[in-house]
């Protein structure tokens, strides 16, 4: 059943609105969450609807709240989300990173007071829309664990950047965990195992049933100590420099008490380059290294080499065309929101 | 036998200043390298003396090259590295990175016409000693294949950050390969077999034998397309920005003619943390971040859990007060450029 963006949008506008958000704002939010499912993410797209509505009803998001920057330099701003929304707070802090990067070449955005902000992509693709290269990271509650310790210590701490490069976006958008938590959920959902060594129980033993996350599992970093170091490299810039909640003190937007602010934070760089050198110029060399990668000597059975945000790009292409056919475990979750908000459901 | 930094600085200046570096250039090069081995980084630092003597002499490196800004913003500046050593220039465009963030918060400094630069925590740390937080990486020639390919198609694509912390250092130093080439490298050399999954052979097997490297196998990427996809960010700011060459066009500073300048490229950023926070205040809570960590629960027969950097912070601290016990392959190394160079080995 294939449902357009179009309509997936007045959905989750309707929820947002009923939720207390303002027009703009509904907006903003849903249309973030629908980027994330155009690409194919729908573990950070609409599927979290519900737990975003939950959090607004409870208190813990301000559906009024007003991000605002609480300090500013010539090329940075320190963003205040005021316990609004994620997407929220995470747009108008890239927004700052671009107006700044635009007036020295480089910007960094902090963000304190926020909360979860779905798919990093979506701001990256931000600063890549104005011809600039954008980075995006957050922290989050604790759901990975470290080389030497047994149990969570840091959160899947994602990090995104997108390029443009003519025709093409180059977007990467990854968590720091050897996957995202959400794959782990929609695994659980759908009744499948994972793959070893995604997961370990509370020995620190490998596990492949997905039920057992995040209560009695805890995810792995990628690459061991690599992907340990820069999470903790995207907790600093996150939640240490921004004034944020750190590690520990990050609340679950998904399972701590509703009603309190999760305090996530989070940072987006934005980089300008035309400053630097003439965009047609940079697109020319992306395309050059582009060309030079997909045309690499490929492995038996392969038929083509990927650039990172090319599968996306193609979902997209399809999703704009023909719509989306959401993941059961997604469809689940948006009609248990419909159920409890009385908004009803496109349906094709 | 433990040689003192002392010692060695002494060696490597005099190394460099008979290849035809100024004082001052040779004792930048000889502590940049220096730095890396204090750390146990061992890989990085004294041992590719030879490699760019070799390359200094055959005219690819231009002893006298003088660094300089070819362009530059209020945040930002492009180095031309004029074919001066890799840690010439970049030490040279680091220092700018830290100007612009002095001045603006953020500062970024794109770097071509460099050579291969030792080890990118060297350069993150000169803003890490200036308060900052320093973040440095560079592109190389092919040494790892991505995912579909077959053989080598980006570098192992370094990326290092370094963060002040009241005594302590939080450093991070890693290839976006599995492990850098030099750990393959020194297998080799002390006959040594590597663990499955760090080399893969002409056709895509993972092979175990080191000495087969670079001529007939490849590294892997870290984490599959996440390595893949965060050296191709690094190739895009180091290479595809700055102007550099990219990718295969990047030349092997050990194995190609070394009468041609290699053409790396580099971006180096400083974040100034005093900008946007109190240093005393930044400093508490990352303490209390580390605290966090080092307190956490530990997996059966772990004595402490690590920051990154800790290990090398003791090592150097070691390092200071014995002097270096060089591994039999660097010594080895360093043995042949005296032979070649007439310059005394230090013993003691």
């Amino acid at each position: 059943m294939n449902i357009s963006l179009a309509q997936l949008s007045t959905f989750g506008r309707d929820v947002f609105r009923q939720a207390g958000l303002s027009e703009t704002d509904a907006a903003t939010a849903t249309d973030t969450l629908l980027a994330a499912d155009s690409w194919g993410i729908h573990t950070h797209g609409l599927k979290n609807l519900g737990g975003y509505v939950k959090r607004l009803n409870g208190g813990g998001i301000n559906p009024l709240g007003q991000a605002r920057v609480a300090a500013e330099g010539p090329a940075w701003a320190r963003v205040d989300g005021d316990a609004s929304l994620g997407m929220i707070g995470s747009t108008f802090a890239m927004r700052q990173a671009i107006q700044k990067a635009s007036a020295t070449g480089i910007g960094f955005a902090g963000l304190c007071n926020s909360c979860h902000f779905g798919a990093a992509g979506c701001y990256a693709t931000l600063a890549a829309d104005e011809g600039m290269i954008g980075i995006a990271m957050c922290n989050d509650t604790p759901t990975v664990t470290i080389p030497g310790a047994l149990g969570p210590v840091l959160g899947s701490n994602p990090i995104a950047y997108a390029v443009p490069a003519g025709e093409q976006l180059v977007l990467l958008d990854i968590a720091t965990s050897t996957v995202a938590g959400g794959k782990v959920f929609s695994a659980a959902a759908l009744g499948k195992s994972i793959p070893e060594g995604w997961l370990v129980d509370e020995q620190g033993r490998p596990t492949t049933d997905p039920s057992t996350f995040p209560a009695k599992a805890t995810l792995t970093p990628m690459a061991a100590h690599k992907g340990y170091g820069l999470a903790l490299l995207i907790e600093i810039l996150s939640g240490v420099l921004t004034g944020a909640a750190m590690a520990g003190s990050v609340l679950s937007y998904a399972y701590d008490d509703p009603s309190k602010p999760t305090n996530h934070g989070a940072a987006f760089v934005a980089i300008q380059i035309e400053a630097m050198m003439e965009l047609a110029e940079f697109e020319k060399r992306m395309q050059s290294l582009i060309d030079e990668i997909k045309n690499a000597p490929k492995a038996t059975g392969v038929q083509q080499i990927l650039i990172p945000g090319e599968r996306e790009q193609k979902y997209k292409a399809k999703a704009l065309k023909n719509g989306l056919n959401l993941p059961d475990d997604v469809w689940a979750k948006l009609v248990e929101v419909s159920a409890s908000t009385g908004i009803d459901l496109p349906v094709n």
